[in-house]
């Protein structure tokens, strides 16, 4: 018998695990008899030989290991060229892997792919499973770990909003994830409900940065309420492309770029006069299991279900994507996928959600994106 | 029948509210029939002469009030000069105020004093009730509000050392808020929780930063494990008392310092050139309801209780206090305690508590703690 082999691409997500262990339970109810394997920290530990067991796990450590942050197996950013594919091809063939499972976003994607390929004449079966909280392959409904990335965006903004409500003395900038697409950071729209006000002003690199409207419109808000609460992408750029944020210093070839968040509240203070503060939650809106969505983890394990059926039926360089059946009640389906060059385009937020003349994002957004995300909570009970 | 009047001062926890729904609990079951006021924003908007009536709540109103973050009635950060207080008490006086509970930190607690003395000659009795996630009050075994943001760190950096554990790429830099006082950052030490390693250095206001030595234990932890997670407080000073991060600019008097946590992360890429990022989650970190400590919440609540206690007793410049009973099983009690002029003192982070040598918090620290916070959440299930 054969053995499975996963690895993981990218920076984790709140439910990475939960499609290992979706793919877990699949091979357990399938009474899968080769060894199931892992490459720590994906292809660059592969590419060293490296090559560990996953333990047998009880129903309550699968359970536990859906609610683990982080990437169980450890995962990695490595660069592969050429030539390292066939190696790892060759290095899978001699620990008598017959199935590979990778998952991550787009360059994950791509890299199986590849790897797919080269892996073919050993008949080793590449498949893939979707994983970016970033939400920007376009194959899929919604890719697992936007889900939870959006809860926690939304959850937080919410109670960040209802602190700056009973104290209005500030602008309060909050940085989101997602440099090149605006999901994350326009799941903060949802943040409103209740007594919540939720964020002003929402920023999405798909948007030029307008410094004079930006300011203008925190000047307004900050007369009418006192408080203004406004959600930044890290990736905000100027209508030319150059970072809104100055390079702070270089080291090497890599330039480093001060926090959108500090940027913003520094520029309210200095142009306005008006108190400002930031606030980055960095990797730990990735890594909230708090937040984590029920929907998210529900999805992540199916796919992570589909992308073994792929595997041992013999479909080389599928994937596993989302479909939506409808979305209210919210019901998706786990469908299987060739990945196609074209995995690499990354899908920017549509149009149709900005709402850019408010620097705001559009009702139509939370018709897609609400069901993902699930409740935020009671509402909130407050008197000013 | 006199009225009861509600303030809240300083910056909101994760449960001010909570002790202002324990005193109103305390009020319905005395059957106070007097009206339930408040003044909103504190002390400023009473200056104003700003009073507005609490709604009749139900049970299920209190309970959403216990969860619900920032300042339901409004707080503020008003100075008060000496004839501000006898203002303040006429006003009260006009209003049929007989009792006047005031919520806060050291500052709104001398407040409360000067006001008990200001407001006495119209026999109205001023209480006061302990919040400040800083922890540093001195008169009490611990301040309601601290266990939630305590909680939040713990939590959170557990999470983030779980995300570095599966991608160990670079040194994380969590900022943790108490600029003063080390009670927050301290707490991160209970970050680390079956194979969640947790911080690696946890650097408390209490000890003056001695960047030589911090980047050599950066250093030798990256050696060692890759990832490195540090948790800093955003007060961080050198030995001469001055901040470790650069103004960066000036709006009149005042000067607006970086961020201690961007600011180490730059220092490590600068010196080590080891890459390097940071998080600061801020005033999400006090508004946390995911988070809240239902140990924090019941302080929260009994102390709102015995403050309507102090003040419909007629015990004017009294506070309530948490007296800890044991620490296992934890047991608690909120008791009455006159407000001296020494509330103004902070209180610092035990020596005792601090393992300078290794930049790290004593396990006597969590002895402490940890009853405060409670659980964390199951173990993470991972295998690297």
């Amino acid at each position: 018998m054969k053995n499975i082999l996963f690895m993981h691409g990218g920076g984790p997500t709140a439910v990475i695990n939960a499609s290992l262990s979706g793919s877990i339970r699949e091979l357990y109810d399938r009474k899968f008899d080769g060894d199931i394997l892992y490459a720590p920290f994906g292809t660059g530990g592969l590419m060293k030989g490296k090559i560990n067991k996953i333990p047998n796990l009880s129903d309550s450590d699968l359970i536990r290991l859906e609610r683990t942050p982080g990437s169980a197996i450890g995962t990695g950013r490595d660069h592969l060229e050429g030539d390292d594919y066939d190696k790892l091809a060759k290095i899978l063939n001699e620990n008598n892997v017959g199935y590979v499972v990778m998952t991550g976003g787009n360059g994950t994607m791509d890299t199986c792919r590849k790897l797919s390929s080269a892996a073919s004449k050993y008949n080793i079966v590449v498949a893939g499973t979707p994983k970016t909280m970033d939400n920007d392959l376009s194959v899929t409904d919604n890719s697992p770990g936007f889900g939870s990335a959006a809860r926690y965006i939304a959850a937080c903004v919410r109670e960040a909003s209802e602190d700056v409500l009973g104290l209005p003395i500030h602008a309060c900038v909050i940085e989101a994830l997602g440099r090149d697409a605006g999901w994350v950071t326009a799941a903060s729209v949802m943040a409103k409900s209740g007594k919540a006000p939720g964020a002003d002003i929402i920023l999405v690199p798909e948007v030029p940065f307008d410094k004079d409207k930006f300011l203008t419109r925190v000047e307004k808000i900050h007369k009418e309420k006192g408080g203004v609460v406004i959600v930044a992408s890290e990736g905000m750029r100027y209508s030319d492309k150059t970072p809104i944020v100055e390079p702070v210093f270089q080291v090497g070839r890599s330039v480093y770029f001060g926090d959108v968040s500090s940027h913003l509240s520094n520029l309210i203070i200095k142009e306005l006069g008006i108190k400002a503060r930031s606030e980055k939650p960095g990797i730990l809106g990735r890594a909230s299991i708090s937040w984590q969505s029920d929907i998210d983890r529900a999805e992540a394990i199916e796919c992570g279900r589909v992308s073994v059926r792929c595997a041992l039926e013999g479909k080389n360089g599928y994937m596993s994507v989302i479909k939506r059946i409808s979305s209210e009640p919210f019901k998706f389906e786990a469908i299987e996928s060739p990945i196609l060059d074209s995995i690499l385009e990354a899908r920017t937020l549509d149009e149709s959600f900005i709402d850019k003349e408010n620097m705001f994002i559009n009702e139509s957004f939370i018709d897609y994106a609400k069901p993902l995300i699930g409740s935020i909570g009671d509402d909130f009970c407050s008197f000013v």
